[in-house]
């Protein structure tokens, strides 16, 4: 069937969100840690996670600046860290708890029951249950006009993981690290490797 | 264990990139179909699609000026729109064969045998073995001054999929769709729901 722009426009809010949400396929799931000036920490999980470049090492990450994850932006803004926690088969549900919206005096860490987490490379929290922790300073923040939402951009400072999990190629196996991903909103899903492709080359 | 900022740099760059492309977890796969004003059609497969909002129906995607995918960039510019085409577990072998250099005259659907198809919704060609073609016109190119990377905002106009592959709430039901995903460069995978998760509320 074809859905036009036209009937998108007609659907039921709660529709439309899961039908757009679900478009572009399956997403990462990765929690981010904060703290603030006054040392309350918060944690947000998203899924809107993007590879920017390996050389200076960015990630990408999209926030909306009026809605659920906005204490995460005015942390990142206010200290210029923020860590990056890989969402595993055994802290999905905790994770998906992140998503609810609690005053900012109370942390996301006490109410899902993750474990708060200090290492000597950065200000900000990590999640102990997570497989891996990547340890961003903020580089870039953009504003996205067409919605005013805005891609936050990181630089890897550190990055703490099981040695085993790196494959030869200098990959993360992410499969042994039991990382999971999400499509639309709520569907978390178990991914098992198919095959590694070889570099693709004309004739 | 832990890696620094400063052991990234001293790997080799094949490494390197391998690890940096893998931090952020499992990435969808889309094949980007765009065609020039001279009628010259190309393929590109995409890992970097994220989410940016459902009102407008908004999609982003990272380019790189001046890499493989370059020629989706110029076409973009060039006729305003493009076409989204999720990569399922029958093609992507195919889709991965996109990323080979090849020349502007020479079209990655011939190159790969995938079938150049086209609606009354769009100019740009899409992929008739895909099992959900997007269709969007361009919304906002945002260069990132970190490292000069280009955001690409496009706008949902026509969303083409199989009736039965949408869920009663909206989503759309990429395990039927066979929708694989990831993670790196080239390590492709099957994805396998665990379970859809309760509106997060608070006590």
């Amino acid at each position: 069937m074809i859905i036009l722009k036209e009937n998108l426009e007609e659907l039921p809010n709660r529709k439309r969100i899961n039908f757009i949400n679900s478009l572009s396929g399956f997403k990462s799931a990765n929690l981010i840690g904060t703290i603030n000036s006054n040392g309350e920490s918060n944690l947000a999980i998203f899924s809107s996670l993007v590879h920017i470049g390996a050389d200076p090492a960015l990630i990408g990450m999209v926030s909306r600046p009026n809605s659920v994850p906005r204490h995460t932006l005015e942390n990142i803004k206010d200290t210029g860290v923020f860590s990056i926690n890989s969402v595993s088969e055994n802290i999905y549900r905790q994770a998906h708890l992140t998503s609810a919206r609690i005053d900012v005096s109370e942390s996301e860490f006490s109410f899902t029951g993750l474990t708060e987490s200090y290492s000597s490379h950065s200000l900000a929290p990590s999640v102990k249950e997570s497989p891996m922790s990547i340890y961003c300073s903020l580089k870039e923040v953009i504003n996205i006009s067409s919605n005013n939402t805005i891609l936050i951009i990181g630089e890897v400072i550190a990055v703490e993981l099981p040695e085993e999990a790196v494959f030869d190629d200098g990959a993360v196996n992410h499969n042994m690290l039991e990382t999971v991903c999400v499509s639309g909103l709520d569907r978390y899903h178990r991914v098992t490797e198919i095959e590694q492709l070889p570099y693709a080359k004309q004739g």
